[in-house]
């Protein structure tokens, strides 16, 4: 190998350890972690203290605290403590409890915002993930974005895609949750 | 060229592969998206109910749900659908909602808590973006945090500029908002 | 230095290019930063409106606003504005103020959902630091995150672990917050 097909060589390798520098800059389009949960939602209508997982906690003027508010239930303010579960099975064994609240904020549609916790407690996972976002719940699938981690999921952060699997009337709701994380550390 | 200066070049080389790898780590300060937003507010007081976008759903025990509470509204819940416009004019075309809640939450001034999502649906934009902080509402310009995006937004986190840019009475108020992500994916 | 040695050493750079680039992907597991506050909340009872630095302002429909509720203060929203002290004394200069809210939101413990901001305002520190998560308030330590941050935080991220230093009743508690940041703009 002469001189020259040296200096070929290192001028490749600098081009090089630049691209590859410039790969540590870019981030992941792929999840690297991904799971699907589901969580259940029975709300407190006066009648089911026992089995309640969650109660409208604020309403406006025209509401009240155990019927959801006329106006597409426009400014109903709900905390929840709901099980979430590996499949959607409201009676298997939970996983751990999605905490947090929603809060109905459209007058002409069912819309929601949301912010909630889940705390997840299994042999695959110990730690917490922190949800928040726009929930226009008549739409199939809806993104919300997954913002902080602890635990296992220490400083992660990705979207959650999330899809109402079920509901009955105004009482049960069940949430798929397709978790997908794209800043693991 | 010699062994000995291809042994500086190999060095010098190797320097670099390091502090490029550092510009790895490094973070960009000149923000990688930017936009100026407007959003309005209408605060339903009892008789406005048609054009009203937000209402009181908490207040404090002095409180109630119609008129904003003494000192400085300390308590107040807000939970808001507005209009996002490209100018500051209230009957412009919207590009988009704002959605989420206000707590006023000082005694002594005016300040609010903000979480809120900007559900962005314009030829411009298709997504949210989630915006999170505290509200010094008297002081000109204030900063608050972008937590995160979908759609468009993707994994995007920034920082957002709010400016109260009108406001009549207790009723209706006109947010600017200077939107500067910082980190794009 | 013959060309065969040269080959080698061009080889051994060529792995080390790309595994200091590797460096600049993978993410610091020491805090960049780390502090140790504390805060203080003095929850409004209907009789001490002069001191109280919180009040109830949402409630389920077993509760109300001056007494937190039955069946572990679940459905309880409480807006406050701490006081920020470098030391665990409730006398001492604050250094910012803890705005935001908290949720009781569960049925058979004490467990509250966090979201809220330091707004710091020292000689060394200037900024917002922005909270959010789940708090089983009965473990000694437990991590809530740092989502985002202004001033001297910009976009800043962490993990605050967060202790119950002291309470009296139902009416004040301290807060000890260790803040370590992981992400260090």
């Amino acid at each position: 190998m002469g001189a020259r097909s040296l200096v070929v060589l290192l001028f490749l390798m600098f081009i090089l350890s630049f691209s590859s520098a410039y790969q540590g800059k870019k981030k992941q389009y792929k999840p690297c972690k991904q799971m699907v949960l589901y969580f259940h939602d029975v709300l407190y209508n006066g009648q089911n203290a026992a089995n309640a997982t969650s109660a409208i906690v604020g309403a406006p003027q025209w509401g009240n605290l155990t019927i959801l508010a006329d106006k597409f239930h426009f400014g109903d303010v709900v905390v929840f403590d709901d099980p979430i579960t590996l499949d959607n099975n409201f009676h298997s064994k939970p996983v751990g409890r999605a905490q947090g609240m929603y809060i109905y904020d459209t007058k002409n549609t069912f819309t929601a915002w949301l912010g909630f916790t889940f705390v997840l407690n299994s042999t695959d996972f110990q730690g917490t993930l922190n949800f928040m976002g726009a929930d226009p719940i008549m739409v199939k699938t809806r993104d919300i974005t997954v913002v902080s981690g602890t635990g296992d999921f220490f400083m992660h952060r990705g979207i959650a895609t999330i899809m109402t699997d079920a509901f009955e009337g105004e009482v049960y709701f069940r949430l798929r949750v397709d978790i997908k994380l794209y800043e693991c550390w």
